[in-house]
């Protein structure tokens, strides 16, 4: 099975709490994605990923099929062991990128051909290839190849749009349920898995510790304990002290682990998401739901969104299509948002979302916090030795000043990137830690108490 | 007292093993200290560098006191507060980029007349002016204003630097006698400081831990520990699972207390080091060593190697100048080096070393390993999924895979430059780490048997 979707809570507004239960990873949700494009959120190492608490990145389709490609992907073992992330992940379709990056972009009924921007080389997608290579990155979740509609669009190009997605998505159902056993982790059994937090959970998760392990339990799959079964890893992110999972398994010397399982049920594969088009038109948007609907995809997402719309009908476009989708299912809104917008559409029901903004604001110096955005590099800073935000309690705002800061990204040095985008990751997974929270129990999500 | 120099034991090849008891932290020595220029080590965090082990590291005065200055650093706590960094530090005087960096320089007696790097303002810098900027920085050790002799020099050339350089340390040394008082935590008494490491060292250091604190004995200085007194750091970077000392102290949130303290004596005061020039003229080596002896300073660097010259001539200088220092106070030569060099200068008897070749080649894919060198952009590592380093036990060898390391090189992702960096930090650190280790018995030191 590819995945669950165990509803806790419902609220008046439409806000669900719920675990998404994926192969490598126990997901609560509402969730944000930090951005992993090229099998790395920018500037950001893994290890700290894992103390903020992100359950589950994205990654680029069409950047790792451009370099290293899927192939070496593949060989390697996979995208989660190639970037040693044990937790889960979502790759796009490569449906976005081809659209928005690549020159000399050809559509055909078939597919787009496209030169990289790389090195201006020349290349074919294809639902169908698209699958491949997102079976070949072997992520958790997969996405339907799309045509991402631009705006404006008119009508008409709008409806061509939708036709080609909604042709696009049926052969990407179809070839990813003919090929999806060919996800390297595939099939593989669960092994029982100890609960790792709470009362009566074992001091190391997994297996044995290692003599002198520093980090607790992933040592259990050190060089020295290459014989242990699958590793486990720890369900949710919100646990105090969660340990940092089983990465460990693939460390360079034990590579003959295999995958780390979740705590969930036996023979595990890819999920595919199918994915709402139809520009800003309310009965396009309808159809492409009510279709993809009909073609029982694994979950359901919102595209074509935050492409230089206005606000209002980001929300008008969500309200209209969110309804239409199965509630028993996760929905998931692409590319949002700001921090308001993302709590927002959380408390309206929708489960996943994902944008590069925090990371890519971070290395623009804009820093999110509770007192409001505010610009790291501003001369009003130059001694000021309050953290970034004073209500947050991240590694950066408990340690660093607003004045180091500022030097820091005036002086052009690495570590700029570094801190920043741990502070608006960590606001950003903080804003959603905060909305399941109050989604938790009925009366208090969504509402003005929530807070 | 500015520092104390304990010496465990010395070798027949001079090499000795040590404590230098600053004031924000007991060095063990031989050492090596990374470089933080601009207040960073580039692309490596503080918690990581603590996590290292790196209990020293070394900032440049000319690029901070071009930016940010170093009046707002003396106005916000000095340089440990404004980075954050509570062990020791060790600042240069300027000297040398003074004459490899800036542009239309003019050296009188006086001092050095240069245009910035940065924005071609002007500037004048003299040794007075020099100590000046140093005591607000407010680094454990300061180095006395020198003249660095280029390669090749003539022998007039290096008589009349060194005439220079020599006339500068007696001012520099004047100056910063007289004003040494106005570092900012000039003559601040210790607190009794419990044993953090080995049997009976309380669960935490320093204070009580605050509920839920994540990462040990720092968090007694968080905001909701204010009215604690002076932290205390623990000493000694061998120690397994050292923790994180006492930063939480200049937390933005808890900014009034003082800075933290070593278990060392009472009335703690900035050192200031000679620097022994001369370029590649023995005599003149050996007339400088002998001035700046009489001259009484605390300890006593080496500069004006490894501008170019071959290494046997390194290693010559240094054999001829080594003999010429006092015993009993630590000995530095200045930004050296390979691996192999850093380690057969140790083993010579030099205490102290700076490069920046660790860092600065990791950005570059340069890797340092037990196997030598590798660059790590090298196709055939492409797919090569075992460690930088299987020798390595560094967090990067631990979790990411050569063809990982190769895949954010070549994307350009920034880190690329932070894990990188972080294996050779390992790499420099271990290889002095191991230099003590062999040190630390007579039998051993120096010898074939060392490994």
């Amino acid at each position: 099975m590819s995945l669950e979707f165990n509803i806790q809570n419902e609220t008046d507004s439409g806000g669900r709490r719920a675990q998404l239960v994926l192969p490598h990873q126990t997901v609560e949700t509402p969730v944000f994605m930090p951005v992993g494009t090229l099998g790395t959120v920018k500037a950001v190492p893994q290890d700290t990923l894992e103390s903020l608490g992100a359950q589950i990145i994205l990654g680029n389709t069409y950047h790792l099929y451009l370099r290293p490609g899927h192939e070496p992907i593949r060989r390697m073992g996979g995208l989660h062991r190639f970037i040693s992330w044990p937790r889960a992940m979502l790759t796009d379709s490569g449906g976005f990128q081809v659209f928005s990056l690549s020159a000399l972009r050809k559509v055909t009924e078939e597919g787009v051909r496209f030169r990289s921007h790389l090195d201006g080389s020349s290349h074919f997608f294809t639902p169908e290839h698209s699958m491949d290579v997102q079976i070949a990155l072997g992520a958790d979740i997969a996405m339907a190849f799309d045509e991402c509609t631009e705006y404006p669009a008119d009508r008409t190009r709008a409806e061509e749009s939708l036709r080609l997605t909604l042709a696009w998505a049926r052969r990407s159902l179809d070839y990813h349920t003919a090929h999806r056993h060919e996800v390297l982790w595939h099939g593989e059994h669960d092994s029982p898995v100890p609960k790792c937090e709470g009362p009566g959970a074992p001091a190391t998760c997994g297996g044995a510790d290692g003599a002198g392990a520093p980090r607790g339990s992933w040592s259990a799959w050190s060089p020295s304990a290459r014989d242990q079964g699958h590793p486990a890893t720890c369900g949710g992110a919100d646990g105090a002290g969660a340990p940092r999972g089983s990465w460990s398994a693939w460390s360079p010397s034990a590579r003959d682990q295999g995958h780390p399982v979740s705590a969930g049920k036996d023979r595990r594969s890819q999920s595919l998401f199918g994915i709402v088009q139809g520009g800003m038109y309310t009965d396009l948007r309808k159809e492409s739901a009510e279709r993809l609907v009909e073609m029982n995809f694994d979950g359901y997402a919102i595209g074509g969104l935050s492409v230089g719309e206005p606000r209002d009908l980001t929300l008008e476009m969500i309200s209209e299509v969110l309804p239409l989708l199965p509630k028993d299912k996760p929905r998931y809104v692409m590319g949002v948002g700001y921090p308001d917008e993302i709590e927002q559409y959380a408390r309206m029901g929708v489960d996943m979302m994902d944008c590069v903004l925090p990371t890519r604001a971070a290395r623009h110096g804009l820093l999110f916090t509770s007192e409001g955005r505010l610009n790291i590099k501003g001369k009003r800073y130059a001694e000021d030795q309050g953290p970034a935000d004073p209500a947050c309690d991240c590694m950066v705002c408990q340690r660093y000043s607003r004045a180091y800061l500022r030097h820091l990204m005036h002086s052009g040095e690495a570590l700029s990137a570094t801190l920043n985008s741990i502070h608006n990751l960590a606001y950003y997974l903080g804003v959603m830690k905060r909305v399941r929270a109050t989604c938790g129990g009925a009366a208090t999500c969504g509402g003005a108490d929530a807070r």
